[in-house]
């Protein structure tokens, strides 16, 4: 059997980047931008829970990261680097292509999205794959969009389109019933394997937007997530909401509860739900066609604290359905 | 079942530093102290592998950060802060003692240590329990203690003392016989538990020590790394080494394969080996006298490559004992 160091030296040692010391010491070192703050944040990702044993490793290298980077673009800031902890069964450690694979898809999102991978901890584990990243960014001081910042007033804009990545797995387990061309999984598939978190449009929003969140455990509780640190509420328009193209058709077919269960209630979106002052519109269309990233404005916040989604007839639902809460159940 | 939030609310929400944002956003965020290299490093904690599954929580949550403070150490890195993740069974959420007794542990520890707890994720794991910890620190640029930095004629260095926390486990568990005092294991089980890495001895070292490296993997195969990346070898004396004088008398009644596996191969050691030119006896002697730290020089590093340990007589070891790699079985 291969060697930790072994392993780290194979698959996880790319070049580290000018001014940094990369992987190979007791710890990474690299120099902040002069004069920025520091984003961080971690997650895991835990065989079983967030992602299928069978699941693709080049899919899931590339995930553990984008699930990461997508909190920086939630927070505006232009990432520095990561960190990539794996606790590996002896199976996985021996599978030479599955590591070959799943570095692939890890390293070529890290070079795409500018994330250099710059150290990491490989351990062994009796159990399942569990996955740990950590990432940085900068960000001017002041500019970082956080949860708190939302005022009464704003309007909600989500990136991206909803329901794809809550829609796959029904579809993929046959749970749920495609149309007759069955070109919708391939069609949505991408959205949860493969997310692509809008981050030059989180970096452009810097300045312009007020509050930010990703949309990891559905649009619901993450909204919620905004007006609970600011102390605020907001009515969201059913009918404005951005459904994924690809889905339209079939969703249409599918029962009412389901289909806002996996638009209002789906997690592992990896797009941003951010509030801003109307008088920002312009600017915000703006960022979104220079990044190449749809925007939609789904409704307004208020004083009043609560949430409130208006149907077509604006009469507002009575039933809205949960987020994920990872010590819950999923929908 | 307490929810994901619930719990980071109740146990894991410490008030955050001055210019920081901690626990709650998409990211933490903190200002880097002007001029810094940042230091950063992961490490990952499994249940059966690294821990045992009834170890007292107050202990594991100590060294899930005592570890990883260690790296800091190692590299003469003052802390900035660190995230924890926590891939948490059911009956571990559910248990609230056990998670208070946790975090306490965690959150102590990061207070002595001025390593703030700023973010992390809390999920649910259907197998064991999986801790992830990162750690930020800043150090100067230049003068950070890299394993690169030997140069053939230092002296080899270690702080602290070897071989307790390599005993204790089979002292805990009666494969290795205690004296009839039976006072070797409680004076022993500290250092596997709640090791206290040497951090300020660690910062004083800068611009005096040449390369470090903390021992977590033994001495031999981590003195082996700073070597292999230094591209010298070096030269110990047996007699020299700094034993735990609680477990003096007790190894002296053991096999030397045995002695020798726990004093020179054993892991978990969290204590500095760094290597510095003669010419800084004096300083380092300093350095530990103000930290409270003991350093006991072990031997010389050399320009021809290779590691050789001489027993009292002067005689090189035929067998040395290799270190914890945790793809291959304990010694």
């Amino acid at each position: 059997m291969p060697s930790e160091f072994d392993l780290i030296r194979r698959y996880f040692s790319p070049p580290a980047p000018a001014n940094t010391l990369g992987v190979g010491d007791d710890c990474a070192l690299f120099a902040p931008p002069a004069g920025m703050q520091l984003a961080t944040s971690t997650d895991m990702l835990v065989e079983g829970r967030h992602f299928f044993a069978d699941v693709a490793p080049h899919t899931l290298g590339h995930k553990a990261l984008a699930v990461n980077v997508s909190d920086l673009a939630a927070m505006g800031a232009q990432p520095s680097g990561c960190l990539l902890g794996l606790a590996l069964p002896a199976a996985r450690a021996q599978h030479t292509e599955w590591l070959a694979a799943f570095a692939r898809g890890f390293l070529g999102f890290a070079e795409r999205y500018g994330c250099p991978l710059l150290g990491g901890d490989t351990t062994r584990s009796d159990t399942g794959l569990t996955i740990s990243v950590t990432v940085f960014g900068a960000v001017q001081p002041g500019q970082a969009l956080r949860r708190d910042a939302a005022r009464a007033g704003d309007d909600v804009w989500v990136s991206g389109h909803l329901g794809a990545a809550a829609a796959a797995p029904g579809l993929l387990q046959g749970r749920w019933q495609e149309d007759e061309t069955h070109d919708t999984l391939p069609a949505v598939r991408p959205a949860l394997e493969t997310p692509e978190p809008p981050l030059a449009l989180g970096v452009a929003l810097r300045g312009i937007a007020h509050a930010a969140i990703d949309i990891s455990d559905g649009l619901l509780q993450d909204l919620g997530h905004i007006l609970a640190a600011s102390g605020c509420g907001a009515v969201l328009n059913e009918a404005a909401l951005p459904i994924a193209p690809a889905l339209a058709p079939v969703l249409a077919h599918w029962p009412q509860q389901r289909r806002r269960a996996v638009v209002l209630g789906g997690g592992d979106v990896y797009q941003l739900c951010f509030t801003a002052t109307p008088d920002a519109r312009a600017q915000i269309e703006a960022a979104a066609r220079a990044t190449g990233t749809p925007v939609t404005r789904i409704g307004r916040t208020t004083a009043e604290p609560g949430l409130t989604v208006l149907d077509a007839n604006g009469q507002p639902l009575a039933d809205l359905p949960s987020g994920f809460d990872h010590f819950r159940m999923r929908v």
